[in-house]
């Protein structure tokens, strides 16, 4: 059984592309009339280069100034000669700088951006107790006046590792699911005294990563007890005294996909379970 | 005997300030009617803080787009009640975020941020063989079509450690001494496929580094052989078929200065000889 979705129209061949952007000047992922959107620039630089109109999909539909230097997205083209090898540098040529394709390739059978997608990497940095951001991050890191405590920091994040049902960190939006499996969230001190968390899940729900790292700082900030935020996964409903982190601090890493044999399956199970990332616009 | 520039006028107390910056929104360091500039920005700043007429004196002084991430400064202030602990602190509140201040502290005896300095390093970063350019590092690294042997790199530079005549090397300017001591110049290709390059002296010519990464280039890409460098050094004169790399690849990282006791007798020989940095911009 062909998946319509899944697979390419007839007279039509799917790219895999990897690309990196900052997200500091474009209005996320989606597209939208008058804003500038990364999925906007995207349809329309690849579209003038195939000569035809085009979709592009991704594994992570970033919000406006969040930032990715490891996202994958699935176009359809029209089934002509072209260059592939060459296609990632003539695209560079007409993007302006804050977009870069890495690489360009033909999709394996069955691959599906979104859906064939097991995992995305988010990354998220905070300078804490007014420490001074470096001017050549300054676009990439959050501020945050108190300073945190690592350990705290840590042994939150970890106790909502696991599958839950994490509504009390979603914004509301309809058809969306808030049952997760969060694989990492974990905190080191870097080099230049930043703290850098890695987060990792299945999938995101809306403004989810932003809403676990504003939890995580209130018990790392000390405001609440250790206990407190197990308690607000449990309790399920958004809760009104925590903060949602800016979208400047957060960076889409990476995209995890399946092995190019296992594709085809994995991706009609997303699919037909509708499970898959339907929000994982972060 | 006490030497006028080397010491705050009676009545004024030094401060030697830790700072950074994004130069792309700059041009250079030195204060110039009309333009946004470093000095500009701080000494309006700093100025309005102190109640007072400042001028601010820099170990590394940078030509339009070069950035900092170690750069120092001193600046003579009234000396009234001050609170030093917290004055980074209020002259970040009012600069913009492309300039951050680091540290503040009272200067120790003999400080001067030009001539006590014994050493500048900076930093060069080349995305080679049209690899694409991190969005997020896009103004701090400089593109070059052909790749570049990191083996040949090194080697061409090592061939010009030493004291040395860097006249071929650096743009004329009056008064302006071209013999220079290079500590260190070499290439590491760091892990996201960047070549950087430390090249670090007693004091650098105008433009002298982003001359000497061009020369380096032209070994590295196998456009001139390995002796052609130590010939161009020789020759003292300036050579048209060689490049000049762009000042955003161009990071000044630190400025090193003697323990605080050596201050006072280094800072009165530099000042004497009239050797001391007086061309260092870069």
């Amino acid at each position: 059984m062909t998946i319509p979705v899944l697979n390419p129209e007839g007279g039509f061949r799917r790219l895999q592309i990897d690309f990196s952007y900052d997200g500091t000047n474009f209005q996320g992922w989606a597209k939208q009339p008058n804003y500038r959107t990364i999925q906007g620039v995207l349809e329309e630089l690849i579209g003038k280069l195939v000569r035809a109109k085009v979709d592009c999909v991704t594994a992570g539909r970033t919000d406006a100034g969040v930032h990715a230097t490891g996202a994958v997205l699935h176009v359809d083209v029209p089934d002509q000669e072209m260059d592939i090898e060459n296609f990632a540098f003539k695209l560079n040529r007409i993007l302006d700088e804050d977009i870069r394709i890495i690489s360009v390739r033909e999709a394996p059978e069955g691959f599906h951006a979104r859906y064939s997608a097991t995992a995305r990497h988010y990354e998220y940095k905070i300078a804490d107790g007014n420490r001074p951001i470096s001017p050549l991050e300054r676009h990439y890191v959050a501020d945050w006046y108190r300073p945190l405590d690592l350990d705290l920091l840590n042994a939150a994040s970890a106790s909502l590792l696991g599958t839950h049902d994490f509504a009390a960190f979603c914004k509301w939006r309809a058809n969306a699911t808030t049952i997760r499996t969060l694989k990492d969230f974990s905190w080191v001190r870097n080099e230049s005294g930043l703290l850098v968390s890695h987060i990792c899940a299945d999938g995101f729900g809306y403004n989810m990563v932003r809403n676990l790292v504003g939890a995580a700082v209130c018990v790392g900030e000390k405001r609440y007890e250790l206990e407190w935020i197990r308690r607000v996964l449990t309790e399920k409903s958004r809760v009104s005294d925590s903060y949602v982190f800016p979208s400047r601090g957060l960076t889409l890493a990476k995209v995890d996909y399946p092995d190019d044999a296992k594709l085809p399956a994995i991706a009609q199970a997303a699919w037909e379970s509708k499970l898959a990332g339907e929000d994982e616009l972060e």
